[in-house]
């Protein structure tokens, strides 16, 4: 990779930062047509917090995390670092000292293909992760990376700049020139989905709802009234 | 598959099924010899949650929840809903609005080998799921399977009205015939349980409770009173 | 392996069994230069819970526990059960029962390169286990293995005696003979990461604090105003 | 389980069987409607080896091969054994004496949700394996399962005589009762296909031969003539 | 993702492709400075083989092949189809039909984060592939997805014309732009090996040769000439 | 890790290596009494390869080879490279240039718990590999480790100048002092197996060779020659 940090980037408008934050990872996904989600093996160390913000990516070496020193200096208040690695590594890049720092810079939280330790230390912080692993195994800083370049992280392009939204589902990055009309779309389908939760609450059936009774029978889905006692005699599916 | 969706199965009693979810996974599987047991890969959302009900089956394309929407229309109080998969898939294939509509239709909670979503929400709504993975990503309605028909969930045999008991140690399914059978067992095997705690609680060793030290001579095991120094030379086992 | 099993050890003494438990498995993973760590696969299965004691070691069979039974009367108060095993294996070789005998025993712990059962219990109880998994399988008890001698569990070499450390971030294991020394070096590492913490919370940066910046130009890192537009033609990482 | 062995099962007739193994695994899958598949972790130890038989079934705990000997009995020629285990487990439980003995009897290979070992001799001996790992870890033979009742192995349902194919790509399972429809429905769609690939190698297209475009447009798919420079500025996907 | 099939891509020219691929992908990946490369479960189903082209790219749903019969179209003679999918799959989506298909159109291979089947007949028919996975599960035809838009494919980003190269070690992604400038350096790195290789051949060491040793001192390395028994007390490392 | 690198180590005598290497894994584990194996994921890049010699060991950072180039030094005719990582890391630590250094050095492989490249040419040179992954990812030079020091490899306890012996069913390691005794031990072992295969071969069954039937009978298996038609109603396992 390019030895590089960027110190400055772009960043989405914050109204639509806060709207994706707020409804969440997978009406954000859905409403950009299911798209730039990150591989389910991110997962948080905390439960039940949700953030969103303009991602600063790092690039490291597998067990190295050098670069995430060098990209403290470009977190401004409302970032998320979003760390990537040149190969799987699940060493404990991260840790509460670092994390100290995210926070005086003002980051919102922490998104790295890797590992992460001090974990207790972190959620008595508040500090959030979404992490590969959790284990105790330190790193070294000897190879220089990159900062603020595009980067694939868990599947996922993330350019710097990008927003970044995660909860308990996991992390999805919505492209920066896209946040405004994302987060429209986001909250028009979250407003959709209230009524359809009201009528489902009162029993009204999905296939009902979503009319989906001629589909099923064009595919050929079959409705039985047989009683079928399958420990005696029944042919299998 | 066949694309069929049975509307009316056989359940077990309701007496039965409650016993099998008080005495919990592991006293039920030992019970039945220990059979029935979906891989352990299969994990809770939630935390300190016990159910049991009688399984309502479906049988899906990965990526493609439709037959979760025809299965809730066959859902009756006190069911689980059992979601088996035609090959591996880490998708969220049910979120929160699936969830509305299951505890509408008065279900005991999920047992899906893939993916769900809105966990945070289902945590609220205190909807219980096990589940292979956490993932946002959405799922089509193209492909029709089946419904109430036998399945492999987690490479445990299920047919329609068994017997679903899950807890915080994973998911095991009792054949419906022997239901009532099983329950008795449990619960006699439970009883005696009681006994040993109190014993070991109170300092008896396992091995003299249980008369192990005769068969433990006979396979060759050795007891030493040697003080190994491994540090200096001891040779290793 | 040896069919044996040694009923006296060595340990390490209580006061740098006691240091090394307050500090963590992080800072003791530190001290000892990265050595001496199990692999990440092993997880806790409560939260915010840290242990250290001596290894009194079992080693066993796949889907075996005979040799906890063993093993259980070897434990003195402060000890800790470490676990392994011949070959990869998930089933739940210890519950309830095998803690409430180890409780009664003093066990500080268990450490399993297995699965375990009944977590809901053990939580309740207050007994800390770290293991590979959770589940309901349950365990026969035919072929006898080694107790107290020395063992690989998760990738560490773990000697009778030798001082297991654990908590969120992992396992750690130190040599026995060198628990005093790495204790006292835990302790001064400890002592200079909270000068750090407080500088690093006031803003100062660690590529300041750590004095990096020379390091990171002799290696080539070079510094970029420039703001990239990378949804405008800008060249990839 | 129960530990019960059953000598006599019922076959399939020996022309569906041959058929079914002619035709190989993936169009024997498509015939039965894509069911009956094993997991794909369920990997050849030799290569462009093809083979179809009866199943005979063994059941067995984890570590523990001794059923494999109690099933070779019930062996005849053109015979499969397939074996799973209670739960999973890498252990080397089969080698080349076993081999030895289940081509005396006739068999045709063995499928198994376990390890095998001398792979090198299997190899020369020319006897087909199918399994999820390769290991020289040995089994002990202390615990009894059970031979020829239904196993799940690898996520299919096998029972005792249902026809197994297995070839490079994989395993697939079918009900000794369906054998001989589907052998039929197999051998049609082998011819349907001869056409088809005749016609793709002379460049007809397949969204052509098989009149894709109305529903691909009907599904929304444009097309576009746009000669796009990803690395100008274009928009991501 | 938005359901667009593009006709037209920019290629590299062929000189670069050929020479990228004469070098295979260790030398390429070396050359671009380590970046580009896809995660190594993406392995070739055949060996020794060696492939470069320009890259047609298909973006699919989970078990839904329908992309791969639009993306043919598209093939031109030199080319090399990367498909990747929204979600992890090992379905078998790629067989003998459409591998026909491709190579009628001239493709040189196919490179796919999830599974194909008819491997034995690929491998007659000399059609390389490297997929994640090989298993005889079929796929359907249901979702729209895209052909020819930038994508992510086993952790590497892969735009259409990007020359991909695969070899037994793996696939590499050069970017269309830098195809070659980097053929020219990888050319001069693969001519500086040989006289390495002819080196270390004739006994010279690498410490040497690389002039490692003040490095290696200056990190602390020490060498010592002591001979220890491991088994007589030495302290471990 | 102390940064040090041992010149000189204690071999065990050529005999012994020479026979535990013509024996083979899976004799040498049994006569060992199943210890010393290394796990499954250990697989060779040949196949029909089998080796023996004295392990001389790294122990590396992820991602970092420098102490391959040092260990090189300390090879002699007949040994084998043995390396073990800090941490789990798949990238291609070693390559052609490093197997061509280790042939003029007399090595007859390498074991290591990490990647390997060039593999088309290491299997062109006939340099037998096991490792854990095949990537073409490139390493660092930037932390010292050590040489010759015991380690952990793949679950293993390796000592300097223990025996490895490796072929298609992995890599198992002889304690040096114990090489003599285990290879008297394989050897013995070997001459008896020799007589059961002719045996087994003629259709004597296993259980009457063994003399199985009472102790399966006294461990509660029933025969039936019952024939059960499992599709019509029986009860399952």
């Amino acid at each position: 990779m390019r030895t590089i940090a960027y110190r400055n980037i772009l960043r989405a408008e914050a109204a639509s930062i806060d709207t994706l934050g707020r409804l969440g990872v997978a009406t954000v996904h859905e409403a950009q047509r299911r798209t730039g989600l990150m591989k389910p093996y991110m997962r948080p160390i905390q439960s039940g917090v949700s953030i969103a913000g303009s991602a600063v990516t790092a690039l490291m070496h597998p067990g190295d995390n050098w670069m995430i020193h060098v990209a403290v200096e470009m977190i401004r208040p409302g970032d998320v670092l979003v760390v990537a690695l040149t190969s799987d590594c699940t060493d404990g890049l991260f840790g509460d000292l670092l994390a100290t720092s995210l926070k005086a810079r003002g980051a919102r939280g922490l998104i790295i293909e890797g590992g992460v330790r001090d974990v207790s230390v972190l959620n008595e912080m508040g500090f959030p992760v979404w992490s590969r692993a959790v284990s105790a195994q330190g790193a070294v800083k000897e190879t220089v990376g990159a900062v603020n370049v595009p980067v694939v992280c868990a599947g996922a392009s993330v350019r710097p700049g990008d927003v970044v939204v995660a909860d308990d589902d996991g992390v999805v990055v919505v492209a920066r020139p896209a946040a405004a009309q994302i987060a429209r779309k986001a909250a028009e389908r979250e407003a959709l989905e209230a009524g359809k939760r009201e009528k489902l609450a009162s029993g009204v059936l999905g296939v009902d709802m979503y009319d989906m009774r001629p589909g099923l029978a064009a595919k050929g889905l079959v409705y039985s009234d047989q009683v079928v006692d399958w420990y005696n005699g029944a042919e299998e599916a």
